[in-house]
């Protein structure tokens, strides 16, 4: 079956500090014509990391969007030409204060492959040391220790909504 | 702890088919200024439907933000003032062809909050009986039925990529 949409063209509308959004014109397999609204992102990290006590270390944070405080993995985004696994070491310290000593990657996650190309690098770390906690200007950061167990209840009982949370405790699952 | 951040203007950028994009500047708890991005989207929903074989329906189609094709569960967008369970049972007959009997709320999922407000119900549907495949006009599908336990291998080899599905899937693993 042949799926690509061939692109006619691009047009900016937004290059900004986070996202940029373009608008493709795009002819589709049957020959008919559509647009794509597309939002550029740069990708990210997130680190499901679980001490020996088995507890998972989550952060609180406001979410501008919702106009919510969520519970999720420390995460952060990529600088530009980062190495994902530099950065998950960078992002894990800052907000949490613990130096990964060994990470494995499970995931590479497409959050909104609909209408954006972030992409997500998900990481288990269960060797880790004390290091440095120091956050973002613009996070407010509050920092959880969750047994694995009670972690998995908050998925299922609506407490956790965050996409890269939920698929990477869920997924830590086969490993710890 | 106080996370609040308080809204000081908003600014349209798009306003558009399947988003818009506003940028929002706010005041952050410490009392600096700041600016946020924001997509909005008016949600959707997303099946885990697994028959009676222990196969799960999962859909290809080429998804233009990545220029890849992407295998997921089969999935769609709420339509102004939709009830989630009603564009469910619509989305996984148009889809697939296959009418759910019951569906059952998993999640409710924020794929991207750090920049958007998309939302999408995640429902498990197990019971289903044959209905009437019709996909949109813009849409190129392909069914794939894929047992259980493959569908979970997939996600840890890294076929599947999209985070409603791997979610999705490893969020039933409860429940089948």
């Amino acid at each position: 079956m042949n799926f690509k949409e061939i692109t006619i063209s691009q047009k900016y509308i937004h290059k900004g500090k986070i996202i940029n959004l373009r608008v493709d014109e795009v002819e589709l397999p049957s020959g008919r014509k559509s647009s794509r609204e597309i939002v550029e992102h740069n990708g990210g990290v997130g680190i499901v990391a679980i001490n020996e006590k088995k507890e998972i270390i989550l952060v609180k944070q406001f979410r501008k969007p919702f106009e919510e405080v969520l519970i999720e993995i420390p995460a952060g985004k990529l600088e530009k030409g980062e190495e994902p696994i530099k950065c998950a070491v960078r992002e894990l310290e800052e907000e949490t204060g613990k130096k990964a000593l060994s990470l494995k990657l499970m995931n590479i996650l497409y959050t909104s492959p609909g209408f954006s190309n972030e992409k997500l690098y998900i990481y288990l770390c269960t060797e880790m040391e004390d290091g440095k906690v120091n956050p973002d200007e613009d996070e407010n950061l509050e920092i959880m220790y969750v047994k694995y167990e009670d972690a998995l209840n908050m998925i299922y009982n609506g407490e956790i909504k965050d996409a890269k949370t939920i698929s990477g405790i869920l997924a830590a699952k086969k490993f710890i």
